[in-house]
């Protein structure tokens, strides 16, 4: 298998957006390829995560249209679609190409135009990734999922609505330092959980989650250059290596589950990447978790191992998962506050985590990061596609 | 790069289904893996094809759900998008998951249930895969751009409504021994053109393309099993090896091309998979061309490199592209005949062509068949993929 290296990274601005998905996406690679700066080598091989333009722009082919605005023709492109964890899956494509020969230099291109449709449908369409039979037809929405989820966590773990807001009010305040992120707004638990007036500014969604503890619709593209070491090499780009990617399915529908707040699908995927990277949990310097609601944070930084379950909400409480603690989680502001253009959203974690491997995130910078983790969820945990990136000396 | 062979091929009978998209690729999915007869072996990873699942069945994550439907925990899994080749484009990423040691066995499934939707909103949907500005915003359809395509195509080679009717002609006998194909009617030239009754009979869509220049709308699903060489070989398998991918894309709008009746992408995609597989169009004992239209087989079959450019309808009209030809062209009857569910047919046809190379394929057997060629045609030839495959004695 040859190795794989990042060499170009970029993104827009996530939130509201008046350019089409083409547009979006072409923004955001052209800024990976900008500072991929290949120079005379071509781009191989295109892959484009998205997950519903079908439907919510009523456009199909568009790996095609992306090549075409890029004008990189005559490139192989195709679309990745594994729901919220299309990126991650677009990425592990591309990586298998270029690790199995097919391709030296491919451009990963995650975007999403979600708020071209108003927010019934775009729940609707969220909800279209359940269990058609067994969940879908009920009525079933990702937030009502994700509140069950939520209170039996609760019930079982001593998580409170507290270690909910602490994971929002810690996404805002990174969010704060990344000029890409959709929400920048400073949170605090008097506004969001104690005074009176939160009962109105953060009202409940699905008992026991409240506004602030989901993730916003947004609008978005994030983009990734991959190429094999030795292009990377000569080059003379900074080495973001690939060290491992995991992937993993579980049941459809949650309730099939013998226990429905163990999330065996980013078990399995986290083992599997760390296996393929030869490092552990205890190795990871910085993490991107999927946060698209708070608990979710705190149950896969459980499952990816970095804490014993349950202990996820004390390491939280703690510190530890803060910037400047032992383990930042979600320096970017993750899904809760940097948004969560489904199609994107697997791409910029990734993103984010080279900015942070070559030490060019900022105020929000992880010093010293050499190892990063990143957890990219699909459905309510059916799909999940984690990845492990080191940084080479 | 590790060699890879097809172990289990299945499809389901292409027309109208009762049975939901994923009833439909589930069923397709289970006759491939009893083919394979995969024993302790387990399947490692899961590719989809599908174009618009989204839209025309409101229904995301499908490789989730059909991962779910066999239950194939903890397989990877996800769907590829690349309009009608997304089935092609599926089979490459399962082919390049295994060449580069990701996957020892991927299952790959492609499915269409577009009969859910009305014909208009099928005509509409197929037409989101055109350019949005320069192309979908005027109304424009692939029926349309065919028949201009077309019309450029007779006055530059002399190709006449004899022979686009020669390809239906041929590709409905071909389906008539083929048990799965949509479509069992025998036709003639009288029929379909010269009795005055085929006016009415057979009435035109896009001038000068008329009813039976066009493939149906059908519901349908294909699969394939791969693994490596090595376990084919311990399975006791028959190796069907993939000698060769090859992908191009070209401009998105048809009428940015230098010579619109140049189908640049099939082209250079034919090159690339024949300089892989290393053989040439002159060793290709039975091809599979993608005739959504009469007239794409007739190009096709030029660019691919097996007739000069504009001899195509000549060789047709001598026979050579019939059963019992020199190049048998669509034996399975083609998307003309054997039907066209958008994200099966690219894995529908290597079905075929497997099929063919181990000598299963009955009444339309091509006798001795040992190297086999598909072309799968997406957007109007804005994206390409070829697959050369191999039989070993």
């Amino acid at each position: 298998m040859r190795e794989v290296a990042i060499i170009g990274a970029g993104m827009t601005k996530f939130g509201r957006s008046d350019l089409s998905l083409i547009e979006i996406m072409s923004e955001a690679a052209i800024r990976a390829l900008e500072d991929a700066a290949l120079g005379d080598q071509k781009v191989d091989s295109v892959y484009v995560a998205n997950m519903g333009a079908a439907r919510l722009n009523r456009q199909t082919a568009i790996a095609s249209a992306l090549v075409d605005q890029l004008n990189l023709f005559p490139a192989m492109a195709e679309a990745v679609e594994n729901g919220p964890a299309s990126g991650a899956s677009a990425f592990k494509n591309g990586f298998q190409a270029i690790a199995s020969g097919m391709a030296d230099v491919v451009l990963v291109t995650g975007g999403e135009r979600m708020r071209e449709v108003n927010n019934l449908e775009a729940t609707d369409f969220v909800a279209s990734m359940s269990h058609p039979q067994a969940e879908y037809i009920y009525g079933v929405t990702l937030p009502a999922l994700a509140g069950m989820f939520t209170r039996l966590y609760m019930d079982r773990y001593g998580v409170t609505a507290k270690h909910l807001a602490l994971v929002a009010i810690k996404n805002h305040a990174n969010a704060l330092k990344n000029p890409y992120a959709h929400i920048h707004q400073a949170i605090t638990i008097e506004g969001i959980l104690t005074a009176p007036e939160a009962v109105v500014n953060n009202p409940y969604i699905a008992d026991p989650l409240r506004l602030y503890d989901c993730c916003p619709v947004s609008d978005g593209a994030a983009a990734l250059v991959l190429t094999t070491r030795e292009i990377a090499e000569k080059l003379g780009k900074p080495i973001v290596k690939v060290g491992g990617i995991g992937q993993a399915t579980d049941t459809h529908a949650v309730h099939e589950r013998p226990d429905p707040t163990e999330l065996t699908a980013v078990k399995i995927a986290a083992q599997k990447a760390f296996q393929m990277a030869g490092i552990g949990p205890q190795d990871i310097d910085v993490a991107e978790l999927h946060d698209a609601f708070t608990i979710l944070e705190i149950a896969e930084s459980e499952e990816a191992g970095f804490f014993p379950k349950g202990e996820g909400h004390n390491a939280l409480e703690q510190g530890v998962t803060s910037l400047g603690g032992k383990l930042p989680i979600n320096p970017s502001g993750g899904l809760k506050a940097k948004g969560h253009p489904v199609g994107a959203t697997g791409v910029a974690q990734l993103v984010e985590l080279t900015w942070q491997l070559r030490g060019a995130a900022g105020d929000r910078q992880v010093e010293g990061a050499k190892n990063a983790f990143a957890c990219n969820f699909g459905g309510f945990g059916n799909n999940v596609v984690t990845t492990v990136l080191m940084r080479e000396e």
